[in-house]
């Protein structure tokens, strides 16, 4: 018998981990043992919230990063292969989602391991639902192009496609180049698109707000520098 | 002073609720009074279950379906303009992510009234998550057309499409046609095209499983008819 691999959302702000966590996926993972981690000084920090069955120092933790070769997957898999629970966690929010795992998931499914994702908070999901724009049809894209050339083209593209399409097109940015990215978005996008900016999700300064492009450069610019923020225009 | 528009996941299958939603969500909406809800019936149901600190024949469901009119939505605003926290909720999953509710937080934004999403479940990304499939670049597509040239046409763009962009391409069906949407994404798609099916998320017997097209033609199919699934695709 092989062990489950369970998907474990961290939180995406310093706030109570009740807000975030149902009580039964805080208590699944407290008996969890086997973890596959992004950095195991702050996965500890998560797991001492979580009241673990375990011993901290009992805990085993690998890790699979930006650093983590394809090759070394199917070591992390040896425990599960051993017939234990793995609980997969990423920094902060789901794992797989804008964030690594996705190649050891795979792989788990091709050793036909039972994979288990469990709730808890996606700043993409949350702030979707939150941005009153078109969630029947929605792309998230990642990271848009850092040369400003090849960003504006792919602003004007993002813009282009949700009117084609009538899909909400959802991307982020390293926090410290938000208020730049706020800028060409301004410059660069017709009046009437919408445009939501939702930061610090579930952190009590949370703040979500939807407007269209003309209002946008109207409003005092909010203040996005280093504060983490999830955009989605709607033309 | 206006209130709050909270959006409240409900859950998405006849789970414990302590496995979907968070402690203090729970707590947060059993102080709400006021509700937009989709049915109010099965709403009901679920508030029962929520410890709400009011009678629940005190509540005040107001409802927001496929039957409302653009028009009446400025009358579901009223409370949230009269100072009441709002609890918007559909019937299953997140609001206003592949079912209906956009349109009042579109108007709320209008109206300056603070939009704030809970945690919950979301059949989305729980499936993404956890089919293995690109996280990084991904498109939700709702529904893929009924008429069989039309479909077959679909199947085939997003299969185009996910290997140009390299991204994941979701979508989901009524659930009595499941079985037959399986069988002409078996026959449309390459060999080496990867399928997720995600069948009865959170649910005791949830099954997710990703395979290529080449192994879903040789495995027995599964018994999708009238089975909640959402499918996942990436060539």
């Amino acid at each position: 018998m092989t062990g489950k691999l369970y998907l474990i959302p961290t939180p995406i702000s310093p706030t109570d981990i009740a807000w975030v966590l149902p009580q039964l996926v805080q208590q699944s993972v407290g008996a969890i043992q086997h973890f596959v981690v992004e950095h195991p000084k702050t996965a500890r920090q998560f797991l001492k919230k979580i009241n673990s069955q375990y011993a901290l120092q009992s805990l085993q933790l690998q890790e699979l990063n930006e650093h983590t070769h394809d090759k070394d997957l199917q070591n992390l898999l040896e425990p599960l292969l051993a017939g234990h629970d793995v609980g997969l966690l990423s920094e902060a929010g789901c794992p797989a989602i804008a964030d690594p795992g996705a190649g050891l998931i795979r792989l788990a499914h091709q050793h036909n391991i039972m994979v288990i994702p469990f709730v808890g908070p996606s700043s993409i999901s949350m702030a979707l639902m939150a941005s009153g724009l078109n969630g029947q049809c929605f792309a998230f894209h990642g990271y848009l192009p850092i040369e400003s050339k090849a960003r504006i083209e792919k602003i004007l593209s993002l813009e282009k496609l949700s009117i084609q399409q009538d899909q909400t097109q959802i991307f982020i940015e390293t926090p410290y180049r938000n208020q730049k990215l706020l800028e060409q978005l301004a410059k660069t996008c017709a009046e009437t698109t919408q445009l939501c900016i939702a930061s610090h999700i579930t952190a009590p300064d949370e703040t979500i707000t939807t407007k269209t492009i003309r209002q946008w450069r109207i409003t005092p610019p909010p203040n996005l520098h280093k504060i983490p923020s999830i955009f989605l225009l709607h033309g």
